[in-house]
């Protein structure tokens, strides 16, 4: 028995510097190689602060202008690698299962506030580019547990925080599954090209790049250097080691069982956001920011095989599993959007959930904008706020059924249907931060 | 000022009897032409029993060969249709919106079980039918809100009582864009079906089918019953009008908020799961059941122009609005599985939220049969407890993210992962009901 | 294995007939002689039908006078006993601990309809009789899960279905000692009593009572009758075998564990409430009505001492536990109201947590009745919704501290309180069911 | 539009440092003269830092020597008064309402501990005294939003993190009106005082004590010190101005209403608690910590009038109003203890919640005990676990019933009583932090 030890702060940051002038070294990049800049023991309950994905990229004005041009080469900004040892002192070892517990969540005093933002269809778009395809973005301030925003006005609501990413670091072996299996969608692209992604002029997948690369703290003049960052897989999607899976309830007192593929597990954590909805939809979409985390590891050994099934090629073709915490903010009633599978064009598809989760996405969308706001306002709302889209009905040919679920008390006003005729209590209009575009507005049937 | 009348049984069912034995006709088509059975006025709570949507077809028992043989060309048996006209008896009329209140749900005293079924192969088939080809059941016991199966023990839940449809008839010209657009799918299929598509062995789409068409009070020996049940759509799908939704929250004390297309609205219910998870990923997987909702409606005059936005080349080109209901089964603790849209295989698919769905279900059912159940066992159980299937990201080129979770108290043993070493509690194993296979069975990577 | 069994109803009532009409008979007292009318095994599933807690003294109409005349000494009509055997046909053994669970609760089709009462200061009263001395009614129909009244408009609510009463057949020792110390509470009463007690006229304690005494299938002309009416105990209060606990959350899926004092247990249920607020506070304060409850008995063997701990003279002075089922309406914003143990006469109380809720009671009535409603409108509808009566402090000299928090979504209109100085929505007044008042009405300080 | 303020930090406190050292002045009475520390604006967002109630006196150790000898004439350290002023800079008014809504609240960095409690009987005591008379307690590790003790093995939960005390200053008539009633109960008290309260040894109640007055900036050796010394209320009881209400549900999220007395309405904050169960049982009962809220203001011009009624001889006898925050932890199974207001020594009382609920809290210790625990351990856990104490019934003649729920899941292991006879886990015992004890230890019934 002894007295209580300080919760250790391991990533110290200060948002109001670059990246690369942080304290400790950061990464954006995965690869087995990128060097742990700490070590934290299991059942030890440690602090971790982070930057905002983009590294300070968007700032809090009322100009979209850099949500317009952010460089998304440089994304994420990541704090870590941690490597983990037991009691003993013995790391984390390949076929183990990482668990990740989240003990606490939180902004950094002076930097109460974050954005979510829709990206031009130039620069990466979202799940509605054909839609939107014009920059633009909305500041939140943060009231302790609630955010509210002066571009989207009568809307308050408390945030699930969570981290977007967490995730182990991959072995080579699996790097190269990525990296193999990614070029080759890419590669493909031009024939497999769906039509959506043709309108969105999205890429397929984001390959290595090694402009912009951050290694932590390899020598970035280093031939290692240009090695690894030719190497090094993107942050952007989730994949077997966890990464970007933007698992908006994987906020306070949660747990994540991580696969680890490389001794010591090297897990890092980022992209933190103060609340987002199901989906993500603008992409930039939940209400990103700077802050802190509180940790506490375990390591359950050989966990992968004791609690993960592979499913492909090899043994190293794995999800991680999540346990949910107690603490997320309590709503009791919902408006539930529904879409099936056939599209805003009237076309038919085939068991698609991501077709009717469209559907019920922009059916939510203009039903709001019936109260007064703009379709672009309530499009970066349903990014952010805390609404549940689910996948109804997968199997009935040839309509897969999807919802969205709003909390109907992050309104100000009641927008729930009246039968009463008297027309419904409008919001304030705002002109959200505007951005100039270039492209080619696309044409949609005027409603 | 009066006292209470009483809650009226406008359509009584016998589950015994033949569904066309029963005293009210049923129905199970979706045409403007089929005459309601009853008019019930706003505000009015009345009460509609059905029947199960097979009717009857399922047998309480351990042989499967009911569930491999079923015959889906009567499927669904509906309760209706119902005319609904206001407080001076005016109908309800198009461009309306029909809410319906389900104020309760239950079973009929007497048939307190439920069935969850796998189809087989090459009659219907479901989400995993390349996985598990077989037709196979589970026979759920109904112990007032709890269920539990003889076929799945050491599990047992509170069901989330819900009709799987309800919907209001179309009209002529929202019937001939149906039939229109799912006609477009089947002639495109040999091109276009997906790979999942030809494994399942599954049909585009349910084109109408006169045999075994059931028209209400029509006559059968009449020309426009012929006519009619050659234009009638199937009642498979969700579509415009709600119908086969499948959403499992809209549970007691929940309202859905329906486009009206015909005078009346000639709205028809049924399809009654005693529970269903997200998604139904076995096809026939909620506990399917007879029993009675008690229901009330209001009409919201104009309500399609002043609530819902059409998207498509009609104004018809619209979906239902729901409310969801205060009592629903309070769980706090989840495991949750994770797909992305890499497949079984290894592959790598661009944004596909039901390939990453399908793995997170994959994921999970692989998990818990480490504890000692047969995968075909969660199978059937992800189809009808209480689990949520979300999109969690839809945007993170090139993965779409699904997540799966899944209530711990469902289970008599605890499911956790575990740091200690020592062999979790494995279940006591019992066979499922069998049937024969007659199909090549698809041969999956061992684990 | 084995098809299901049909849900044995073994205790069938006709809500429309008298109480010593029904095919089963009743009883209305605690007595270790009353003979069990059916013996149900563990493990199986059977239904229980009850008439409301008065047999049908009170009526749905718009008169208080039944309320005012409502003969006590006639409740409660309990439905049992049952006397519960283990799988091998063994009863429950004084020493065993009861498990109840109560699987499912409704309303009898064609009795939609319940009541909730403040009763006549001469008659009973209820916790304000000092206030509110005069008898008054209101009338609730049941729309499903729902319960509206024309008596309180602008109000509808889920209720949280659950009996009143629920408990096993004292042994004699144990009636004894009930017997004995409420005779002692009652004769020195007249020193003791409090002046709350002589404002409202109510007794200290109700005495065996051989009038209007019910005992089950004993022969009323037997001299046994006449035995046993003089010593068996009123069913009033809770107490060791549990019996009028009147706990609101012993809803759908709870279970509760009785000690049992006779061979087979021989439980009884009754007094069933469609809602009731903590404290149950006018009396009849619940929504009374008659219904049926889906039940299923355990017998843990040699529970009492493996898990009560008695205290007091002997091993029988114990009390149930409870475990709270999943399925409660879900509310998430509370308007909580405050008293300490100062009085509504400004009088200072030592930590009494009675009169610090009684002034909390008392905060939330006139708060609400600032919106129009009558005070007696309040207090009829606080003793029956979902409203949580808690001790906060217990320990701060002088003053203990209770709270009321009541779910705002029950009202129609915003109750909240608001900046705005607007002047609040009000209710549309409606006059209760008025009875005349024979007493000195209590005059209290004006507002 | 502008961009986002700081939020400011008006009360900034080192918990390293003595109360009298602190950058701010405490206070730990209630008087008018009391100066305001600073000036907050309506719909500002600010922070105020907390020391723990007792400004320091108990160490994270493993003695309760601390606890024996606490001082309680120092307490309670409280930060502020704010006045608060209207968007113009008119401060609030006597007859407003001032909300105070309480954004966040968390442990300060370096701090993350906190202690529970049981007071020697010669030191206060708490509501068991006369079961457990010696001093003792528990030191509580914060592991982001959970605690667990090294004390309490076992046992690990979310906080509902939530101030003790807030209050507005009251005016010199109100301040008056506690005094005048404070002092007649002591002085009564001799021929009044309950049997209960005289095992306890605690006093009636607290009157004014110059000696260790803290009254903010007031300079100490002032005339001005010595009276207000000397009229100053204690802050042990909540009173019309809210203060020492510790109820347990104030916490992220919530508001408070508070009727405001005086100019600028000059609230206070503090006796911080990470957790606490409703009643605070064991007195010191929390989890008490120092810690950071995160707070906004409003004022409802003439709200006393408007919402609250005011109940004795003035226009000043009202309490405050509520509203329960969004985030509290979520848990969905609870065993639940019931008594009835029969002693633990057999004795029968009438409608004696407090009695009830003294009943209940033992059964639940002595039911807790049988796995293994000390009672006092339970006691300690009882008094901070987010456990829920109910007047469930407070009508039923001559038995009040109270209950006291506890989450399961707050256990490590399974707690619920179980059917089959294999002995339960039992926990690792670990002794509490002991003290000398003086007194008579009471002699209760063995079991």
């Amino acid at each position: 028995m002894s007295t209580a030890e300080r919760v250790v702060n391991v990533f110290p940051v200060d948002p109001n510097l670059e990246p690369t002038q942080q304290k400790k070294p950061l990464h954006n990049r995965w690869h087995p190689e990128i060097p742990p800049v700490a070590q934290v023991k299991v059942n030890s309950v440690f602090r971790v602060e982070m930057i905002d994905w983009t590294g300070g990229q968007i700032k809090n004005n009322d100009s979209a202008e850099d949500m317009k041009t952010v460089n998304l080469a440089r994304c994420h900004h990541l704090s870590g690698p941690f490597a983990v040892v037991d009691e003993r002192g013995q790391p984390a070892q390949p076929g183990d299962l990482l668990m990740v517990e989240i003990c606490d969540l939180g902004a950094l005093p002076g930097h109460e506030w974050g954005y979510t933002g829709i990206f031009d269809r130039e620069n990466g778009g979202g799940f509605l580019t054909e839609h939107f395809p014009k920059a633009s973005k909305a500041i939140w301030d943060f009231e302790g547990i609630y955010a509210s925003s002066r571009h989207i006005p009568g809307v308050r609501f408390a945030g699930i925080i969570h981290p977007g990413i967490v995730g182990t670091a991959p072995s080579k072996e699996l790097l190269d599954i990525w990296n193999e299996r990614e070029r080759q969608l890419v590669e493909q692209g031009t024939e497999k090209m769906t039509l959506a992604s043709v309108l969105h002029c999205r890429p397929m997948a984001l390959l290595p790049e090694p402009k912009y690369a951050l290694l932590g703290s390899i020598d970035p003049k280093s031939a290692d250097f240009r090695r690894i960052a030719s190497e090094a897989a993107r942050t952007i999607p989730g994949r077997e080691n966890g990464g970007n899976c933007d698992i908006k309830n994987l906020s306070r007192g949660s747990r994540v069982y991580l696969p680890v593929f490389v001794p010591g597990a090297n897990f890092s954590i980022g992209d933190l956001h103060f609340s987002q909805g199901d989906g993500e939809v603008s992409f930039c979409g939940a209400i990103e920011m700077s802050g802190y985390a509180i940790l506490r590891c375990q390591i359950i050994r050989q966990g992968m095989d004791r609690y993960l099934s592979p499913m492909g090629p090899t043994k190293l073709h794995v999800n991680p599993i999540f346990e949910v915490g107690p603490l997320e903010p309590r709503y009791s009633e919902y408006l539930v959007f529904e879409g099936v599978s056939v599209d805003e064009y009237g076309r038919q598809h085939y068991l698609d959930a991501s077709v009717a989760y469209k559907r019920a996405v922009l059916n939510c969308i203009y039903y709001f904008a019936k109260f007064g706001y703009s379709p672009e306002q309530i499009y970066l709302l349903l990014s952010c706020c805390p609404c549940e889209g689910r996948i109804s009905g997968i199997v009935d040919v040839p309509n897969a059924c999807a919802t969205l679920a709003v909390p109907t008390a992050i309104f100000e006003i009641d927008v729930r249907p009246k039968v009463s005729p008297t027309p419904n209590v409008r919001v304030v209009q705002v002109t959200l931060p505007q951005c100039s575009y270039d492209g080619n507005l696309a044409t949609f049937p005027s409603r």
